[in-house]
């Protein structure tokens, strides 16, 4: 339903065997992006997800190792044949980056929207996704994401007779649009169900660790936050950096109670991340060390009763 | 003594197992990089070869597979703590094209030396490299380049001595500078031999086979030259696009005579080239098909001779 594939792992510098952190979300036949560091398109390649579905890149920031891979995707995209604009989200001056970086990308056959994010929170909607900004703390201006799939209350078949409301007008109102008839004005309150739970993915990176993120991570059903360092030697080097230790990581973990939780943007001085996690582990149990193109398949609670009675399966 | 890295095989866009085209020469602590990718870093990474001694970089032109890679490898370049300049060719505009991608890497801790291509044929020097440059055909302004590594005559120990020239002044004749001794100007020529043959890689893509390409090619140690496409079915294609075909690389190949040749930047279309490479052997039957990450080390004739006796090896 909400396929969601953490495409790297990295941080800084894309490296042999660990791409670039950032995040491909799967939904109703569109894709989001977050972030687009240098090979980030190799890492879409590597899993067959489509360059072209791509109708919404979100950017935490600019730093180089989270959009240096944007022109070269742009091309792909281009050269896919896609013709719909692309929407495009993130801090101040990205009209300005996205430009300047299209000096080798200047011709494409689709259009970009460019949305720049003002406030310390934003709601925005595309299609069947709403996403949430948060501002997050980093050298430079930073924003975490949710990613969230709003799930309307069931449409009630006997209150839709009892107002003897023709069969056409139902899917209006199951879309949340008021209908006239008869002269009287229907609103979806009046046939639906309370809203029941959908889906919320967090996405974090490039920030030390603040309330904000807990707050925004509230009972997500996956929630990715960086982990910089494992070794508590480096804990200078993330506060210097305004980057995460895993224990930090850890922490907002245990005040934010996801359902999983995975690290992600690594240092290239971090070799194997799953050598801290026992330690991490300690801090809260549901937090994983994120792998380059892991992947889970997100479904509403009574879909996944429906289809196989387990929790939502990860797939490496 | 040169050696020479194929860093990646690959035209248009990164694959999972194909890095883009660009070679790398390392000759005397020093780094000659041609073109720089999406994800050339990572290749170069997986070499094991040193960022931080590329003194030069040359591009052949301005599309995005040619240079998308190039703010990546800067920032890692400075990572690395360089702080000697940096010196880039290329053709017109190298300068507005590098700050615009530097959007994304605006503050390093070295200087960069343009260098723009103006003539359709260039000669440069740097440090022991000298550098040819010679305009292509392609669909905007490409230059193909020659790596020289030039190599005096023998230094005559007899005829210095009859000169009664002092053993401290030899080095600085060698060097090819004149001196004074006892009022008199002695130079070079005067106490060295005949030029000797020195080595020379052609590194050509982006083009259509054209009579400049033989011309700088003639007698090259390594002629690496692009072949987009190995079908025939495909010749409409590489001529729309100004790309070669196996088949009309390898004239070029006849026509040079280089002592070794490879090809590469490959169509993503372009799955196994090895399959075309009977066909092109019947051209000219010193023709490979290159590999990423295929690296020879290239010697001086009497050094090779006096080392183990056999021709240059390949290292995969």
């Amino acid at each position: 339903m909400l396929d969601i594939c953490l495409l790297g792992t990295g941080g800084m510098m894309p490296l042999p065997r660990r791409h670039l952190t950032s995040l491909m979300a799967r939904f109703n036949g569109s894709n989001i992006l977050i972030d687009c560091g240098e090979a980030t398109q190799v890492a879409i390649k590597k899993k067959g997800w489509s360059f072209k579905s791509i109708d919404l890149i979100l950017f935490t920031h600019y730093h180089g190792d989270h959009i240096g891979g944007l022109p070269g995707l742009l091309l792909t995209m281009g050269n896919s044949d896609r013709t719909e604009p692309v929407n495009m989200v993130g801090p101040r001056g990205i009209r300005k980056v996205v430009d300047s970086l299209r000096v080798i990308a200047p011709e494409l056959p689709f259009y970009i929207n460019y949305i720049e994010l003002e406030d310390d929170f934003q709601e925005l909607w595309f299609d069947s996704f709403r996403i949430e900004a948060f501002k997050v703390k980093h050298r430079v201006t930073c924003y975490g994401y949710n990613i969230l799939i709003d799930r309307p209350g069931k449409f009630d078949v006997e209150r839709a007779q009892a107002l003897q409301l023709p069969v056409q007008l139902w899917g209006v109102l199951q879309k949340g649009e008021e209908v006239e008839y008869n002269g009287v004005t229907i609103t979806p309150d009046m046939v639906m169900g309370p809203e029941r739970k959908g889906l919320k993915v967090t996405y974090c990176t490039d920030t030390r660790p603040v309330e904000q993120i807990a707050d925004a991570a509230k009972d997500a059903d996956l929630f990715i936050c960086e982990g910089m360092y494992g070794d508590p030697a480096k804990q200078e080097d993330a506060v210097e950096k305004r980057h995460m230790m895993f224990s930090e990581a850890a922490e907002l973990g245990a005040k934010a109670q996801p359902a999983r939780m995975w690290l992600t943007h690594y240092s290239p001085s971090l070799i194997k991340p799953d050598e801290y996690m026992e330690e991490t582990r300690k801090i809260f149990d549901r937090v994983e060390a994120g792998k380059d193109l892991m992947s889970i398949d997100l479904k509403f609670d009574d879909e996944e009763n429906a289809e196989n009675g387990t929790d939502s399966h990860i797939i490496n």
